[in-house]
């Protein structure tokens, strides 16, 4: 297949057998469509364009094309190109091919995803806009293990002024989303000697899959109202998981005597301090809570990620990281992949022009009217139902009352199209004895559905036995 | 920092110690902006909306600013917003912060990368503005591993047309690039019990490193004019990775009883066929070389790229696999992390469009002339050195002479500021006695430049001794 028009379609089409070019043609088209690999409704190639990267005349293909057309196998019609016609019997296909039509829930308060319904499109586009108009052509190879040098420079004084991160740009790790940084950053722990990570028990269980799939062991590190308790930690742990913003999934903050052991141990046995800051732009009271990485850059790896404040769909999260641990992460990076360019440049603009700014303080006065309104109906309809966890983020825990089972709420609730999460899968190791909860994400529905969502939880939680 | 006005920006404060609440605010700000968290040129929030933040008078705000403007820490200009001053001494950075600027090279002949300097930026930027306008808010969580299925249902009508593959689009999985779906793939496939993946020796050095990374162990498959040697994969190994349309880097077509075989051993055995048609749509001669994968679906994992076609920054490959291969593959990705959603829309759409198919003609007849200007010059000005692999892709390799070492050519090209690849890294053992050969792709320098540095290559290529 060799130059053609452009301006015509690709078709990739094996002449074998006897009978002359022609018969040889129409058998390939028809095997292709047989097959499948042609599909209905698909577009093929003008005959013009076909017969001459085939080196065929014109007219040998004009007449297969008109026998096959005969047959059943291609439509026409006036001014329209050529395709495989529709009606043909289909290839065969998985039993199971068709997924359920993707019928969203009517109201979903599990944990973990932002208003998407608020993604800032238009200076998303505009930033993009830009990023494809002034990217230098060598950007587009990709190929800088670390991210682009827009995004990190910007990062840098983003995370200084809101999170009170010391990032230097040249020690940030731009990576595809927060998982990538997470399995890069745990490869490269295990290259480094560390055998085990302390994880908080409950914490996100998809970032144990993800710890274990580097070969790491995973230790459960306990969690109470003040947070992750640093003496719980085993000796064993080379390093260890916290999040010590908004605890996930309890809420509870880090309280600062724990911050300073947890430094402390860092300090005296090498121990990786890993802060994944999820949701940190979001805290609704007046009391600060910076990043622990500020109080020991040497010791501590920032994580974050566009994932809460814009969409998770972006894939774009980033580490920072002390000095010891940068080309060790690096290395390890290069076989999860480079992360995608243009994005990065479109980030770096968003943060430049303070339309990221803007975009978060919108949404954090958002989500506190929406926790507020949450709050307000639990207390109104389950007053029985204590919530924690409320000074941040993007959910908020919710303690069932003795008798009342996860797996029963999540059964009421899906009776009405009503999904919410619960602390059982977040659990290393759930037991029937657990005391049993609620994880209510309240950032999911579409801000005009909120009112009514929140109406349908507090029907459900007033229900309850 | 909570409410706040919108249009402001975010800043982390924390207020300690004695001396009242402007004190304790000018010492939060001078100790930010010393450590580096606030860098120069940084924009402060405004007196309001930062008094706003920290329950403080906006006097007190505007008081301390002014101390800070009087001490050099910040500056302040007529209509402009407060900035921290740049003429601080700047914080600690690592001694080799700055990299060497990125200078390019004059000419860069090494292989992998294509003419950036031809992506479609315009299309691309249509293609995304409509991807932008049409996602459902849903989109934006990402979450579907498998990929969105507007560019599965794409790829599947296109790779059937273009490349002869057999594309169920419930059998796609959209990764973050080919590094991600293979680093997947070999998850799965350890998962699934192979212990040992082949590969072509020489081949591409970083797929070795990501087989490696999941646990699998390498064995080397020997390669000669006919592609990949059936009868030399060992034993013992469960898959192998092939690259039929244009092994890389020699550049041979594997030869169709090559190809039985290999599908023969598969039916046979068990072993897992891994397609990597990295540069399939690049073929000049009339001579079409479909996707092994059509051959035998239910064998043939099949791995494609956007890298060669648009570019490398853009991160997107996929795999179309066999049914049983589908369940495992989706699970070890989970913990590579999903695919950036807008991208895949925006592709999904240049498929659609017959854009993608347009840019494709267009470089295949840009690639052709260069090829072809290549090997002219080749003739011309090295007649002694022999060159491979010709038919297809965006490299060729050049035979060296007997007592010319590859590290020769290489050191003479970088002092005329070009580059050039060899073929030592891609074998799996190097050694001083192999064949020494060039490496020479021709799509990475712009077209403005290439016939220069054409020239240029062949000056090098003359002057060997």
């Amino acid at each position: 297949v060799q130059e053609g028009w452009s301006g015509s379609l690709d078709l990739h089409v094996e002449l074998a057998g006897g009978g002359g070019r022609r018969a040889g043609l129409e058998r390939a088209l028809r095997a292709a469509i047989r097959g499948g690999r042609l599909q209905p409704g698909e577009r093929v190639p003008s005959t013009r364009a076909l017969a001459h990267d085939l080196g065929l005349a014109r007219g040998t293909v004009a007449e297969a094309y008109a026998q096959l057309v005969a047959e059943g196998y291609l439509r026409t019609s006036p001014g329209a190109p050529t395709r495989v016609a529709a009606g043909l019997e289909p290839p065969p296909r998985r039993a199971d091919a068709d997924p359920a039509p993707d019928e969203p829930l009517r109201f979903d308060f599990r944990p973990g995803v932002p208003d998407v319904g608020a993604f800032p499109r238009a200076a998303w586009m505009r930033a993009l806009r830009r990023a494809l108009a002034e990217a230098p052509d060598r950007a587009l190879t990709g190929g800088d293990p670390r991210g682009r040098p827009e995004l990190r420079a910007a990062l840098a004084g983003y995370l200084g002024r809101t999170r009170g991160v010391l990032a230097d740009p040249d020690r940030i790790v731009v990576c595809a989303g927060y998982t990538q940084a997470l399995g890069a950053l745990c490869h490269a722990l295990r290259d480094a000697g560390v055998r085990t990570v302390g994880m908080e028990d409950p914490c996100l269980h998809h970032q144990r899959a993800v710890a274990a799939s580097t070969g790491l062991r995973v230790a459960a590190l306990a969690v109470d109202g003040d947070g992750a308790q640093p003496d719980a930690l085993p000796a064993a742990a080379g390093a260890v998981v916290l999040t010590p913003a908004h605890q996930f999934p309890l809420g509870a903050t880090l309280a600062p005597e724990r911050r300073a052991a947890f430094v402390a141990r860092a300090r005296d046995r090498g121990t990786v301090l890993v802060e994944d800051d999820y949701d940190g732009e979001f805290r609704y009271g007046r009391q600060p809570v910076g990043a622990l990485q500020g109080l020991a850059p040497d010791h501590v790896v920032y994580a974050g990620t566009a994932s809460k404040t814009l969409a998770p769909g972006l894939r774009l999260g980033w580490l920072v990281l002390p000095e010891r641990l940068l080309e060790p992460v690096l290395a390890a990076k290069r076989v999860y992949g480079d992360t995608q360019v243009l994005e990065q440049l479109a980030l770096a603009e968003l943060v430049r022009s303070g339309a990221l700014d803007r975009h978060v303080r919108r949404m954090r006065q958002r989500y506190r009217r929406r926790r507020d309104a949450l709050l307000t109906t639990l207390a109104d309809r389950a007053p029985a139902m204590r919530a924690r966890g409320i000074a941040a983020g993007l959910h908020v825990v919710v303690d069932l009352p003795d008798g009342v089972r996860e797996d029963d709420v999540v059964a009421r609730a899906a009776g009405r199209s009503l999904a919410v999460g619960i602390l059982g899968p977040f659990r290393h190791a759930p037991a029937p004895g657990d005391p049993q909860g609620l994880v209510v994400g309240y950032a999911a529905p579409p801000e005009h559905a909120y009112a009514q969502a929140v109406v349908a939880l507090g029907d459900v939680l007033a229900s309850a036995p």
